[in-house]
């Protein structure tokens, strides 16, 4: 059966992070992603991590960027020409999904906004990334992953208790938000197979952490509760947080008394299966005493005792692994979490979508694109004409140097 | 125009907390969401971070119940008798998707596994929410989201340098594995309108805590590299981290070149606009000059201050909000991030969805539901007869208590 999106085209002027890693997932369930990337460097995520000095090749492939952009073919434009908006004007009335992430405004005055482009196609599906909204007191600010970490209140409960805060180690909010984009597209291609009508639909980073903070905001505004930092611990169970073992440590969670009655014989039924200790109630008051009770037994167990005697005992229990171990684990690939291309000529791997669609399955049909790889296959494909890009080429809108490069 | 996914029925046996999320978003959408929950005492979210105590009213709310449930119907069906796995079958055959997450196999068990099911309802899209996956070594492991954020590497990655990990402070991986399985669904969706073929789809906490650390997976297969803790700060670039002010502290970003000079000439050219700086290349490098420069010329002003100016040189900056702060944010409530309802008599604010549709836009219906309230009232409308409904009622497919409760 084709992928779910088969025959679904986005014209993709999103950059650095969040927005890429939306229409990667839109390209991983077989839309035709067609990525417009500045001329001269292309999208800036393809240095990250990397030196990013001036004299970097601009087919550089960060591991972000390598992360978050297969299934994608790239288009040089330069969007400051009035030759390369005609350009994305014209593709724009051929797709069915656009997506951007300049800052408010910036679509419009280049005369690329959603009016301007709907008359031609209003079936389009406009997708707008911003920051904190298209509007608000905050709107005109730029911001990133970490940024909203700490704007959320997210960062303020991350950490130990008595530490100042700390970051969530990857940028969580910009990955969420990349899905929160995707259900709001995918939403409103459904509503078009029926209407036939296309609509703006838009997240922000500033939407997207509010939403990874959901239950704490709520909390909030019923009780007045501001929660803080509790290192690996968690206010909603106990116990809920990293335990030490013999030979390091493990995450051990048991959110139901049930649970509970489980680890405590499977563990140490005198020292643990205590009757003040029998309710969700019992253990929240007694908080430091189940802790004490249960590193005490923890500690004389080595890492893969405790695993394997609570694993048997339905107990939710796991290694605390590091990236190395992460990306080896043998379950990730058991369920198909890991899949493979060639770049360059070099075998890569990178993370799946994180779903799995048995009918339709997801595909990988292209490697991450060299920049401004496919310009005029795309263009050729979209119906313009040799001397069409000829002229294009000639008005600078594929940059001064008239990038002309070779397929990947 | 009527929401996106108005007419789309959703039989909801998830409970918890990440497939309850995700369901809440199919409802926000429009889609009539029909929660089926166990008679005695419901979806155990209902009771999280309260006493949980045996004498707890079945229809507590707690935070992460009210931040999650909204938009749904209850429904109380005792899956462990015939006559309720009955009912639910003849629900299934009348739905457009069902959503779980019970462990591998225990559908299968019950005889509401899709093969069961597909047979009476060929265009049933049939969602499965699991810990580690349907198969692997791993899949008979219970997880929660802690346990995923240790397993996933998350947690190696989030903490101080020189001090043990700790979980990222809010349940992220749930609430992203949520946004997950609604783009398989809606996709699901739209491969139906064209094949009118239903489908399996799946996510699971697994696939989605690796997709959250993807670009960090990807360097170590690529180049072997392991990252770890770095406080506030990214190995992406520099500067990128919280900084002292005179009055507290903020975060400051400048990813690119053009920023760090456009934030070096708002704060302190003299200190800061230097040439061995230039470069992000050269700002890795030096990143404890970079840090210790910048860091000596926050101390001397106000967070205020530090905002407006790099605000106005449109440099990403930020405060260190606590929940309450965040909670409160006008930027927020601007952008239409907080919605209303009344529950059992008292008003309560709960966080939108993370998106936008403006020509369908998502909708509040009805606040989290009682235990039950609706089990008369969504039998009725499948069809159920009185008699039918009498009589399941009588063989326990409600619960022992034959729980008849009053509408919400």
């Amino acid at each position: 059966m084709a992928a779910a999106l088969q025959g679904i085209r986005v014209l993709d002027l999103a950059r650095v992070f969040a927005a890429p890693a939306a229409t990667q997932v839109l390209g991983d369930l077989g839309a035709d992603v067609i990525k417009v990337e500045e001329p001269t460097r292309g999208d800036e995520a393809r240095y990250f991590g990397t030196s990013n000095d001036p004299g970097d090749e601009p087919n550089a492939a960060s591991p972000p960027f390598v992360a978050l952009n297969r299934n994608k073919r790239s288009i040089a434009i330069d969007l400051s020409t009035a030759a390369g908006r005609n350009a994305v004007t014209r593709m724009a009335a051929l797709s069915d999904v656009l997506i951007h992430n300049f800052r408010p405004g910036a679509m419009e005055r280049w005369g690329l906004g959603y009016e301007s482009l709907r008359a031609a196609n209003p079936g389009l599906i406009y997708g707008e990334f911003f920051a904190y909204g298209r509007e608000g007191p905050l709107a005109h600010i730029g911001a990133n992953d970490l940024a909203l970490q700490a704007h959320s209140g997210l960062m303020s409960l991350t950490g130990e208790p008595d530490r100042p805060p700390v970051r969530c180690g990857s940028a969580i909010i910009d990955l969420h938000a990349s899905l929160a984009l995707v259900v709001a597209i995918l939403a409103a291609l459904l509503n078009r197979e029926r209407t036939g009508e296309g609509q703006i639909v838009e997240t922000s980073l500033l939407r997207s952490s509010s939403h990874l903070v959901n239950y704490f905001y709520g909390e909030y505004w019923s009780q007045g509760i501001i929660r803080t930092r509790m290192g690996t611990a968690n206010h909603l169970s106990v116990p809920n947080q990293v335990f030490p073992s013999a030979d390091g440590s493990v995450v051990i969670i048991a959110p139901s008394d049930e649970m509970w009655e489980r680890l405590a014989n499977a563990l140490d039924r005198e020292r643990l299966n205590r009757p003040e200790f029998a309710t969700m109630g019992q253990r929240q008051r007694r908080r430091d005493e189940v802790i004490d009770a249960l590193s005490a037994v923890t500690r004389t167990m080595t890492s893969r005792t405790l695993v394997e005697r609570l694993g048997a005992a339905k107990v939710n229990v796991a290694n605390v692994n590091s990236i190395g171990e992460a990306a080896e684990d043998a379950q990730l690939a058991a369920i198909g979490g890991v899949v493979e291309f060639e770049m360059n000529g070099r075998a890569m791997k990178a993370v799946a979508s994180p779903f799995v669609m048995e009918g339709t399955p997801t595909v990988v049909t292209r490697p991450p694109p060299n920049l401004g790889a496919h310009t005029d296959e795309v263009l050729t494909e979209l119906g313009f004409s040799e001397s069409e890009v000829a002229q294009l080429r000639a008005q600078g809108a594929f940059g001064a140097a008239g990038a002309k490069r070779s397929s990947a």
